[in-house]
């Protein structure tokens, strides 16, 4: 075990024998963790969508603490967690005590006293939920469910378990993800993840004003024209073209990023045939992807949503399991 | 089968062995269909307003999906699908993706790709239930829990199931439903569900300009006269002034509406000895019904909201049921 | 039984055989009653503030009324109710019936049809959950959680553990209560229930605006000075300062209350040695209390909260005992 990295996000979601006690990122983890993780969600899934419930976390309480909102990915947690068993509540953080100048630390070691044991955190600052486990409550099992620009793991693992399986081994995989990859949780989540789990090639399309600096460091291609990046792609990545996040007017509008970055049929057919499509949803029709592409036979768009209960039922669990050995161990 | 019949909605809320998998109207089910409803709502009920849980919906995921403000309406469901083991999320719609620019149908894919079993939908606009069982998600289960000036059939039902607890055999009985019945659905569901149950006679008692048009069609009597709509009728039932659907002042107001149509104890002298006094609620005293009636010895205003538990549970079950095997055959 | 106390609060709250059938006041119960609590309180604790789980109200609905908004002590009630099995809904009063001119006792009595068996009620004015448990439904079990400046009884109830287990027997005890008592309904629920428990002395020490009227009644010790006030004091408790509740300008500012009253680390040391710091929460840091105060090993701050969870399984369970034998009886 290295000490001195014990302050890094991926330490820090681990406990000593080296298991999810929190879960902040996909980066830094292995490619067993993530494969565990994948391993675990899979084990939850029946065929056509059904999902086996079980009781893994009968007696635990998850409370949703939603500093940014998101009927879509509280409502997957919440899905999630009852169907394994748990109380679950969702805090209305704009009602609570922090409208009577309670500290954002001192609602959280409330919370804790109350006896969470689970917080699933949004938002909408980076690193939010690294500092709830590293300085405010770290014997509750932390789930980020995305904080600012920085990470979106669930996410990012409901897509790798759509990846492996529809189209199976990562190595033989180019995955090209488009859009605003600047400012997206999402995308980093899914390369950090992809890079671990071996993925041949990972490419990047977007216009220069959205494409990342640190590109060189996260080891993908970068490409500013669509049909180039599409070229023999075997899954495609649409990412949901978010204006509320952009400081600055960067995209000339809709309707132009519609032209030269939108997914319609006749530019999916630069990919490999049958390439798989897949978005984080929820979509912009007509902007980053055309109704033909999101709902056709290669869109497994759904699919994810799907998948999304799995991992989280695997991920709340997993994380909990990790916690509670470390509490025994304090 | 009637195969040319499958568009409309009694057809469409039943499988092909003529089974409800969704509720969507009381219109053109059978008496056998009623008469199972309510059996099977009265096997929940025991004496004193006591309900018996039972886990019929274990495991299954409901979700209520109002997009139109209800607390009352969403308790009962909320309780009902609680009692039978089920997990409840509300969806809260204002808040949902929605505003951030997805279509309903994409609203609605998602959260049934999350593995939703059982959309209860209350709506403003008439068949958006009905739209969403056809068109958009059919493997879910659609409850109609009131959709514009259409239907609310579990009202509707929750009415029936009142009349024959407590006055019995429906060939018997003259049955009177008072106010704006233009503009119920309320009125529409229960005289659609006494039509089918053979109810002796079924009357309207409202000024001209909240007499509906298609009276003929509905085959009831029409008075304009409280005191001769009252008269000898076994089953008296107040509906609300619902302001707030009228779109023209088409009552004069609301100490008029009471002179006129206001159920007193005088007036209700003119009915039946001891006739049932109904009212869907929330009851505005003083406008469509006195006190000392609401609150009187006749009234069944509570019972039916007790009643309306084990209704929505009845109605909940039968609907998963069906749209089991209708999965089953798909 | 003394049939002529039955209309005040401390006999409604009982049922003919002396049993708990609401929890609306700690005031008039017996020092029995109150250890009876406390000891099934403790019941549930584990070591480290783990709660054992009971399904003593598996089946039964809590409906959680908060006229007065409280993301905190509605998420302590929403937790313990869970832990004993119930269905817990939040009704949401502002968008409820009310908003369509339905009145309160018609609400009420809705939400009771709707096979209610317990309501949680927080109001802003005194009396509330007192005249809903005489007038409105005295078949549902009603819970004080917080009447205007009346009381707030599980409040008082879980400080009283927080004593007992920390501090031990009553008798040898001097508390003194920091702060806002004139506006307090967790000071006078305290008061009560160290009265009754036998604590050897009660000081209040607050500027005289702040000072209640009733304190010779209330058999407490009053004192302007800090420094006077903690001298000896076995259990410090500060207060809230509570501006939202004070009607006109009592107090000069925020500073200067600090100045005079804030519970720092110096003015603590004139209490006993390890005298037990305590706070009702959420805490203003700087204003009645020093966060090394807050923080420091003498602070019980959050066990009060991990207790109140178990203190609220207990009352909850008490009370729908208690109600069931009446409904019994009736």
């Amino acid at each position: 075990m290295h000490v001195s990295h014990a302050h890094t996000p991926s330490r820090l979601q681990l406990n000593p024998q080296g298991r999810l006690r929190h879960f902040l990122t996909t980066e830094g983890l292995s490619r067993e963790q993530l494969t565990e993780i994948l391993d675990f969600a899979e084990s939850f899934l029946g065929p056509d969508g059904s999902i086996h419930n079980q009781p893994l976390l009968a007696g635990r309480t998850v409370m949703n603490l939603f500093f940014e909102a998101s009927t879509r990915t509280l409502t997957t947690f919440a899905v999630a967690a009852k169907r394994l068993g748990a109380d679950v509540l969702n805090i209305d953080i704009a009602k609570s005590s922090n409208s009577k100048g309670e500290t954002l630390r001192d609602m959280l070691w409330n919370l804790e006293a109350m006896t969470a044991d689970i917080f699933v955190v949004r938002h909408p600052h980076s690193g939010a939920p690294h500092f709830i486990a590293s300085q405010v409550t770290p014997k509750v099992a932390i789930i980020n469910a995305g904080d600012g620009r920085h990470a979106h793991p669930t996410q990012g693992m409901l897509d790798m378990l759509t990846i492996r399986r529809h189209a199976g081994d990562f190595t033989k995989l180019t995955v090209a993800i488009i859009g605003d990859i600047k400012h997206s949780r999402v995308a980093r989540s899914e390369i950090h993840a992809l890079q671990t789990l071996g993925a041949k090639e990972i490419r990047i399309i977007a216009p220069r004003t959205l494409q990342p600096r640190d590109y060189q460091e996260l080891g993908v291609k970068v490409y500013e024209r669509l049909e180039e990046g599409l070229d023999g792609a075997d899954v495609v990545i649409a990412l949901r073209v978010q204006n509320e996040r952009m400081e600055s007017p960067l995209l000339a509008s809709p309707e132009e990023f519609y032209a030269l970055y939108g997914l319609t049929p006749e530019k999916l057919r630069r990919a490999a045939p049958n390439a798989l499509v897949m978005h984080p949803g929820p979509i912009n029709r007509g902007v980053e992807i055309a109704s033909e592409v999101a709902d056709g036979p290669q869109s497994l768009i759904l699919k994810q949503v799907n998948y999304g209960i799995a991992v989280r039922m695997a991920v709340l669990t997993l994380a909990m399991q990790g916690q509670l050995t470390t509490r025994g161990d304090a």
